[in-house]
């Protein structure tokens, strides 16, 4: 590449006009969209994709797991291509910019290549991964592409095999197209990404691009504090084995602890129930789940430890049995380190501040760390909002977040 | 009454057959009994308790609300009558000492009367009230007799208003029948009734028999501490409006204040719900149901305002809004005083321990305050258990309770 093109930039107007676009479709009126994989609007946005991509006069393609793809070839034969995207669907009642952002982006750095007539030594392929949200199946996009998705997945949507398979019909796509859609390791260069922080670590810091490190690891389990159902009226305070004061305990101890000895990783009890579950009835029973989650493989081994410990110690301080079922353990996925430190640079360039940081949320990225180098970066979040209407990013910010991926882009495909 | 009196004792071995051959009619098999109100074993029960009552040569009465008596009138005419009794149903899986042994008590005591030929200044009722449990309606048999039902209260029943009517119309009752229940003021001169503890604080210090000084009193709310959903995995601890931390911190500290500062009191968080209830969602709202009570009004009136203030602390500390609904609150219902220095007296004569103590659970006794004098009296349970098959009193216990009624009816109700 010729240094003269660390002067280009993507045209911020142009991916401003696309991505507004877009955020009309699946409007919820307060500043969010509502476009569920498969849904009518999530259907209507990957058309106008399919447009806008003609559009720019760039070449549309659709693999079998159906995600959308913009195509810009290298001269040379059997170049391999260099993925850059996000996702167009969102979670019920979402923002406007998880995902979207990231395949505007893309469309954005592609459409800059080609009116620049950038010689190429990588295809570039600005791709919407097919339901990252988990209306279905989560990252199944990726996953098939990555060759992760087997037929057994598809057994068991969240939706409903019913709900599903209408999905897919709508879609145009079968399930035999899904498990046929994985790319030969060497046809992939790698893949980039930009996305909003969905957290506030940026915003606070006044930085302006965050470099993911990793994608964190989760660990998480269903866990039951068994104690005594006594009569709430009859049974003095002292008597009771009640279950509910073990959670309680737990529940504060386990922030406590993350805060104090965990300071880079995050733990939630999200859901509760007591048992028998009446307001006369001392709790017998507490059922919870519990996650947490690290950036660093050593780090959540020991939360995990840590987390278990706690809960085994405030059985004792109640008096109450406690029944633990692991429901899962992911290990993190580690971001290239190339990639990192070519961002690092393309920020300095663009004269970014930026900071190396870990995604407490999962992304396609995931699915791709096995084929390829994969590189992800993140722009402030205001407020760390996301997952709902009021999810917001400046538009200076997305703008950076798009130049940060061309010069990088720049580096990594072009001759 | 003539002091020759106070070497009078029950039959122990007669009651404890009564007593066994109830405990039979739906059996749980392992030492408690299955008889909510209007079941089948339920009926049989009653059944059983007339057929009983005959065998002993006493009167059988049943009131237009299913009360089952036995009655032994006094000579003189317009004689009041003086209630003895508790309950046949029984919770489900309840025990088998709950409501039953004051039933078979109270037959007992009229037994003994009968065989001595004691002249009564009273009419004497042993009295089985419908429905102490709340199948259907918590004590409507009691509530019934006292002139406290009214029709909207049969509108919305536990039971759904199809079995309550169903039930009704298995023990061949009628709502208006229901209605028509109350008995004037004038004609009833007390109720007496013995009850297992349900709790263990006789078990505990060693004494024979609690002489009840009040049923306690109750507050409820519905409340709900409200943050904000976010990612649990982008969203640093230090940034979340966690509803969970804040039920937790209250669960907790509410029962430390219980215990530190209203040690006669007791307060429970019986049920809880987390929304949106996702495993990976930081909880936005925590609803929790939380009931406490008190035999001393104004110790109740002191505990309801520092639960509050607890709950509003709490709320400040997590940077939480709190949402409270009031469900009900009820004052003490006071025991007569003259009833307890009698039953005092009874314990003395027959070289029992006892202690005067509240209960924590509402009995039918509750429903009788407003209509003549009223007295209570608890016999130990082991562990404290209740409302399970593990239930238990010891065989002399029972015995003991028996003997302390009778020897205050030859008080109250002998000429």
């Amino acid at each position: 590449m010729t240094e003269s093109f660390s002067t280009l930039r993507i045209n911020a107007d142009r991916m401003q006009d696309s991505f507004t676009q877009l955020a009309l479709i699946g409007s919820t009126g307060d500043g969010g969209v509502n476009r569920t994989t498969f849904s009518e609007a999530h259907l209507a946005a990957r058309k106008w994709f399919q447009a806008e991509i003609k559009n720019c006069g760039l070449e549309f393609r659709m693999d079998g797991a159906g995600n959308h793809s913009a195509f810009l070839a290298s001269d040379s034969t059997d170049a391999p291509t260099l993925l850059l995207g996000s996702h167009l669907d969102s979670v019920p009642n979402g923002g406007r910019f998880d995902g979207a952002l990231g395949v505007m982006a893309a469309l954005e750095v592609l459409r800059t290549f080609k009116e620049n007539r950038i010689k190429l030594k990588s295809n570039l392929e600005a791709i919407d991964f097919t339901d990252e949200e988990g209306t279905h199946l989560s990252l199944f996009g990726s996953s098939a592409l990555a060759g992760h998705l087997h037929s057994e997945d598809l057994q068991n949507p969240y939706s409903g095999r019913e709900n599903f398979t209408a999905g897919l019909a709508r879609a145009g796509l079968t399930e035999t197209g899904l498990l046929q859609a994985k790319r030969p390791k060497k046809k992939v260069a790698g893949y980039l990404e930009v996305h909003i922080e969905q957290g506030k670590s940026l915003e606070r810091a006044g930085i302006d691009v965050g470099i993911v490190s990793a994608i964190v690891g989760y660990g998480s389990y269903r866990m039951s504090y068994v104690g005594r159902a006594d009569h709430a009226g009859s049974t003095a305070m002292e008597d009771r084995l009640d279950a509910g004061q073990g959670v309680a305990a737990f529940i504060l101890a386990a922030r406590e602890t993350v805060m104090r000895d965990f300071p880079s990783c995050v733990a939630n009890v999200g859901k509760i129930e007591f048992a028998p579950g009446a307001s006369n009835i001392v709790p017998a029973r507490a059922d919870f789940l519990l996650e947490f989650r690290s950036s660093d493989a050593d780090q959540l081994s020991k939360l995990d430890v840590a987390l278990v410990e706690l809960a085994q110690q405030k059985a004792g301080q109640f008096g109450l049995a406690l029944i633990m079922e692991p429901l899962g353990k992911h290990s993190p996925n580690l971001m290239s380190v190339e990639i990192q430190q070519m961002f690092q640079k393309a920020c300095d360039g663009l004269g970014l501040s930026s900071r190396v940081l870990a995604s407490g949320a999962i992304h396609d990225a995931q699915s791709l760390v096995d084929v390829c180098p994969i590189g992800m970066i993140f722009v402030p979040s205001v407020d760390g909002a996301s997952h709902a209407p009021r999810e917001f990013t400046k538009w200076d910010d997305c703008v950076n977040g798009a130049n940060v991926l061309l010069q990088t882009v720049l580096k990594l495909a072009a001759e």
